[in-house]
């Protein structure tokens, strides 16, 4: 289980650093906490860490799940495409909302795949058992 | 684990399906990201996949443990209250937020069953060993 | 697996505590849903369940690697801070948004502990092999 769990704790530690970066933007922006809105460029930044957190509670269980039905190296894969796809929706979102779309499909993706996989491979164990 | 992993796979892809909403009502409301307010129809939906998230991050981990102490047909029944419980949420709060208590109540409840089984299997074990 | 499944438990039902506390906040400061702002003391409330929310998604697959790497003890040492450090943050918030601080820390230090714990251990794991 090696790289998974090293999916998992890179994909953990991005999130926490999405997490930073608000911390960040809530200072240089101005908001006062509890606000979460009133300024563009904090907004963006918090959808950033929202967004991430929608999908990396979709994402962990799903990479965990496949990685009883696939190798090492396909789990490899699909979890740099959803890190890589995260960054660029980073990237693009702080520049403006209408960026964000490469990344966000870049990251759903190989979380449609797990999800197939983890859908496909349950139901075969049922079936088979 | 079977079972529990189907469960959670379906749990996962409801959730997904929530998110879909979510950017379809953005589309026809006419919210621009990175506002998630502006719009009380858009806002149902964004408080449904919120809510849900709440809840999975809760339920997920609930019930994965809960399968260790449980038979797998209990698992299954749990689950299932949870599925159509988050359902009937959707279906009542997109339509007035007054209507969301049922659908609430029934998804609630079955995590609140898995949480008990948790702690009392735990203690038990802990005690046990 | 005991020590860690009983912190995972713990801090699942510390989160759902937070969750009603907004649910009583809603109802006595007349937040009508879908809206989560209006009302400083509700909005204080929602960011406590929100942040931990945020927190929680890290904490709990983080304690539950790195309880392959270190003793029993040191996960209910380092569960034991976050749960306080959690408690500290929503006593220090709902008084006033700058008595955070201290409960945040307190409850984002084990985290951090816990994800340096998974990042070696996986990595040693993986030259080793």
């Amino acid at each position: 289980m090696g790289v998974t769990e090293l999916i998992i704790v890179l994909a953990l530690l991005q999130y926490l650093f999405f997490g930073v970066l608000v911390g960040r933007a809530r200072t240089s922006c101005g908001v006062v906490a509890p606000a979460v809105t009133g300024d563009p460029v904090f907004e963006r930044h918090y959808r950033v860490q929202m967004n991430t957190l929608e999908l990396l509670v979709i994402f962990l269980p799903a990479v965990w799940i496949a990685s009883a039905y696939i190798a090492p190296l396909w789990i490899a894969v699909l979890g740099a495409l959803y890190l890589i796809g995260r960054f660029l929706y980073l990237r693009g979102y702080v520049r403006a909302a209408e960026k964000r779309s490469l990344g966000f499909g870049l990251s759903a993706l190989p979380i449609l795949i797990l999800l197939a996989i983890d859908l496909f491979g349950v139901l075969r164990l049922l079936f088979a058992s």
